[in-house]
């Protein structure tokens, strides 16, 4: 119906993540019809990226430059190292300009049922970190799921025989939101949680 | 953040339509962890489509081959033009299977509030079309939207003047919707009810 490039560029558009098929045409279209100089800019920023983007040897964040300009940063706590996700989820927490450790990316989280296994994180990565510089504490903060849940609790396992003190972030009410919202799990644990005011 | 390659990536696809920051976050982190191959597949398709991706000399429509297959097929009515606003709409009336006759694709609808009139759509192209191949009648398909009636209405009464006939789509497609939403089963109703204009 359409000729064949726009049929090829609609296909790869359409096998990202959250894009269907008609996303996918309305994105090619629009992509077809910019300024030629844009769609090349399109394309070359994703050559570049690919062919550029490396992980950090430290903490496996996405980088131009190896070590990353976290790791590498001197004002940063190189004692505490906080375990993410995804560099999404470090990008949240650098938004709160409250932590000022290190982070450790994982790529992922502990998904038998996906056949997501230890050695598909960068688990190993973070053991050797942990070899070669010894830490005060390691924070995971790896999302408050089954998957994020049993993915803190294998690293606090590995972690805790080296002598390291391993944490969580704490579940609780989101901030701002309305308890009739919250579902039971997070109240429950809210409650479990409750300090001293 | 992020490295600079990243960001630029980032960037790029949140100026794509329908790709808010977050969505062209995800993007990126997916593009960048696709297989090699598979990431430059994607910016060839892009390059390839931009660089060979044209307007049909005849109906406008974007294809690879010049004219395009439809206005080359030899099983087509000749006589009979369907002028639509865009490509997808094009593909949603050749879902119907119903539709024999050849097409017209305007790129757009009139619509002086958003500084689109006459010379941004492809109705010069339209006319000449006209003067060089009479036909039987030309459908107005243009979305049920305001922007749409008007086009279909400037169209007629172009056309009117050199003894073509002028129909519209009937009425069986939703107001205010969109023809790319449209099932078959209402296209081709709006395709039997059609009425001169």
């Amino acid at each position: 119906m359409y000729g064949e490039h726009v049929s090829r560029l609609i296909e790869a558009l359409s096998r990202l993540p959250g894009i269907g098929s008609k996303s996918a045409q309305r994105l090619a279209f629009h992509i077809i019809r910019l300024p030629k100089d844009r769609a090349e800019n399109l394309a070359n920023v994703i050559q570049e990226a690919v062919a550029n983007v490396r992980y950090c040897s430290l903490c496996c964040n996405l980088t131009d430059n190896d070590p990353c300009n976290i790791c590498q940063s001197a004002k940063r706590d190189a004692q505490l190292i906080m375990v993410v996700e995804d560099p999404r989820d470090m990008a949240a927490y650098e938004r709160t300009h409250e932590y000022h450790g290190l982070y450790h990316i994982l790529h992922g989280a502990l998904s038998p049922m996906n056949g997501v296994g230890p050695n598909d994180l960068k688990i190993a990565e973070l053991l050797r970190r942990m070899q070669d510089n010894p830490v005060k504490e390691v924070i995971t903060a790896t999302n408050p799921t089954v998957e994020g849940e049993a993915t803190a609790m294998y690293i606090s396992k590995l972690l805790r025989p080296l002598g390291i003190k391993v944490t969580r972030i704490a579940h609780g009410v989101p901030v701002g939101g309305d308890l009739e919202y919250v579902d039971e799990v997070t109240l429950t644990r809210a409650l479990e949680g409750r300090v001293e005011i």
